[in-house]
């Protein structure tokens, strides 16, 4: 795919609406049992006797889905060098089997690596809610991109 | 499993020792190709010509691999109830197949939930290094435990 989207193009302000993802319970079921195997992540009466009212996914399995969203519709077509982290991270509600999960990204500040003078950081605000409007995740995530200047250059070298 | 370890145990400055999981490759491209198809966690080639060196881990896949090391030496065994989210979370370096993991987990400090005083919140400090010592990953978690007290009490009843 052709790159479309570099550091200079990631303006402050600017909104990616990233789609939605159906959560499937054998998925909630096969991504607890590989990476997050607790009780209320692979049994409904677990999950009914927790605090978190139902079977629900792992954080880190809504996580996963929504970057695949990011990647998807975004990401894929960039010139995205992959990210240093992630500054904060909110799981506001728990998410269960048949939930559809919408995303979307906000730019909200870049700035030139020092280090590396061809990259850039941009910080986005990550966000997922389910179709009813309850908020399941909140993220600030850096993503360092290449400048379009810079793989100009070394097209041309 | 029978529950040993409650809020009331989980005291600042204790470590917990998470063991090892070893970095395979078929893992990493399944992960990729569900949660994070960018091409330097899919490809050879196109790792060694980014600036991670090599076809490297997803950060969510390392994140997710440090969680099963936390759940099955730790949270499985415990009063979890899960978490709000993530504080702080620092990919140091890029996680290749091949790679052993080691994860630590250290209680940085904890205190009662107001809105719920039958549960308390302990956050951790969370790493992962390679066997040659390399830093990949450094986490502030805080995590929902319930108190023994309160289990017993609802025991009693």
């Amino acid at each position: 795919m052709s790159i479309s989207i570099f550091y200079e193009d990631c303006l402050p302000g600017l909104s990616f609406d990233l789609g939605s993802t159906h959560v499937e319970k054998e998925r909630v079921l096969s991504f607890a049992a590989a990476f997050d195997p607790q009780p209320f992540h692979l049994d409904a009466e677990a999950g009914k006797a927790s605090i978190l009212g139902g079977l629900s996914a792992s954080g880190w399995h809504t996580a996963s889905m929504v970057m695949r969203l990011l990647v998807d519709q975004l990401l894929i077509r960039s010139s995205c060098q992959g990210s240093p982290g992630v500054k904060s991270m909110k799981w506001l509600a728990p998410v269960y089997p048949g939930d559809t999960l919408h995303a979307a990204a906000t730019v909200l500040d870049k700035r030139t690596l020092l280090t590396k003078p061809d990259l850039g950081i941009v910080t986005f605000e990550l966000t997922a809610a389910k179709a009813d409007g309850t908020k399941v995740m909140h993220q600030v995530i850096p993503i360092l991109f290449k400048k379009k200047a810079a793989m100009e250059a070394q097209d041309g070298q």
